[in-house]
């Protein structure tokens, strides 16, 4: 049995896993960041003691521990290095669980934990090299390359919200111009329309304007629904592209809250990255849905430990 | 003993190499483009024939042959799928050549054979995961990912010269609007400083406009010179940020002839790169010049039967 975590600002998700990926017992707590990080790593234990013993097990049970989390965490050395939602910086997390429970303790970037949990089960199953993009308030990414997670030298890669594709009218968190996620997140979205509303004084029948109302709003014809959802469209499509360019994978699979706009975004996708490929000579890979929602993160990270080491 | 061949649009270099990488022998004939694909296949057999006989050596004594060329090689049918400057689309190259001389055949992208000499010989030795740009009239790429050629999964990928990054007043041969290669190569250089001469009717003292004298007008201090290079800075910066954050490799060598602007370009480049890391609490890969020139495709080419096999 494994133990995954899957540890967001707002709550933390685990869950005891079978080996053929079946979720047997599962919990949630809130994460109640700002605390000392100490109180949480403890409230963590507490939890996955919990399920343990409310499955009827120990931890002698369990081959090994996973956690994803968003940020950029050292497996080698069992630190979280930076982990904004959670004001986390050089923090002990695989360190401290491993000494509480003597088991192999698996780190990594929740969006990569997706994007194992996907090849293994989901959207992506089978296919040698394939990408996940995450996109919800930001973007985020997962590869994986020849059946492996592919986190980079310094545990840094994958953060494909950070491609610069084009100047946009306002600056990423990251300090750049240009981010992916300024143009094709639901915050980009939001703050796209929202600035064609108010600085540019366009008129539309949205009322409470966000990801979801826009996306409603061009299914039915509103003039600013669809121009902010083919601003979207194109952007994404860029960074698809470029993907598709460096990465060549068999599939992408697009995750996230906006991926519930489901095949009308696809649809639009695969469209409007037609017109892009660099040849069509070759077959490039497919456009996906993922499909394992937000059960992807707890799956992907409880197998961080048997992907790490299968051959 | 192995052979290496690099083909381009011009001449064909072939030659035998050892296991250490040294090349014993080598010639270079003229590829005649425009030709039917059996006389330039013919042609290049019988090149090797004469530098096995020139070396005093039969074809007994090879261990395996590999070609790389600029474009689409599908490694596993032995089919060219598309290389643009030979006019080649669904060539039997691979084919031919094991017909020929009945030894393994193996065939790779040009600059992915170079990147694979690179990290065997040169400026990335060492690396578990690097990458190699190569800038010339167009920019071509390489990853190396776990000491091994990435070139995805249908021979398209590592295409970094065809990222989109930004709307450009060209577009690229490609088809796209905004590709890698229309800001940072020689020629988009040459173009952007001809348009700013002859539509804008910017005054320059450089006479015979091409990346060179652009180069060495910026280090002089003329104007239109340096506001060239800044503008390639730029992009070839934002092409490289990109990389580090999708693929994190521990090395970025800058290969081809726009290399040769030296340190004068790493130094502006590292400058540049650096103001865009995603975080400074790592620490992000080197950006380096390559280091074998010409003989990089040839050589690379050579080891790609064992590095596609090796462990």
């Amino acid at each position: 049995m494994l133990v995954g975590i899957d540890l967001g600002g707002t709550e933390i998700k685990a869950g005891l896993v079978d080996r053929d990926g079946r979720i047997l017992i599962r919990s949630s707590i809130v994460t109640g960041t700002g605390r000392s990080y100490r109180l949480i790593i403890e409230d963590m234990q507490k939890q996955v003691e919990k399920l343990l013993k409310d499955y009827g097990t120990s931890i002698d049970g369990i081959e090994s521990i996973g956690i994803g989390a968003p940020g950029l965490m050292n497996d080698r050395s069992g630190y979280v290095i930076y982990c904004p939602n959670l004001f986390w910086e050089n923090i002990p997390l695989g360190i401290m669980l491993h000494e509480h429970f003597n088991k192999p303790v698996y780190m990594e970037n929740d969006a990569n934990a997706a994007a194992l949990a996907e090849s293994l089960f989901g959207s992506t199953k089978g296919a040698v090299n394939s990408v996940l993009i995450t996109i919800g308030t930001g973007i985020g990414g997962g590869i994986i390359i020849d059946h492996k997670i592919y986190s980079g030298s310094h545990f840094a890669g994958s953060e494909i919200g950070h491609m610069i594709v084009g100047p946009n009218f306002y600056r990423c968190n990251c300090g750049n111009n240009g981010c992916l996620e300024t143009f094709a997140s639901a915050l980009a979205m939001k703050k796209y329309a929202v600035h064609r509303v108010e600085i540019d004084g366009i008129k539309t029948s949205i009322t409470n304007i966000n990801a979801k109302t826009i996306f409603d709003a061009a299914k039915e014809g509103d003039q600013l629904g669809i121009e902010t959802v083919d601003r979207m469209i194109k952007y994404l499509s860029i960074g698809i592209i470029n993907v598709f360019n460096l990465l060549d994978p068999e599939i992408i699979a697009i995750g996230g809250g906006v991926s519930k706009a489901g095949s009308y975004l696809t649809d639009k996708l695969k469209e409007e990255v037609g017109k892009m490929y660099f040849t069509h000579r070759i077959q490039y890979g497919d456009i996906v849905l993922a499909q394992l929602g937000n059960e992807a993160g707890l799956l992907g990270a409880a197998f961080l430990g048997i992907n790490k080491y299968q051959k």
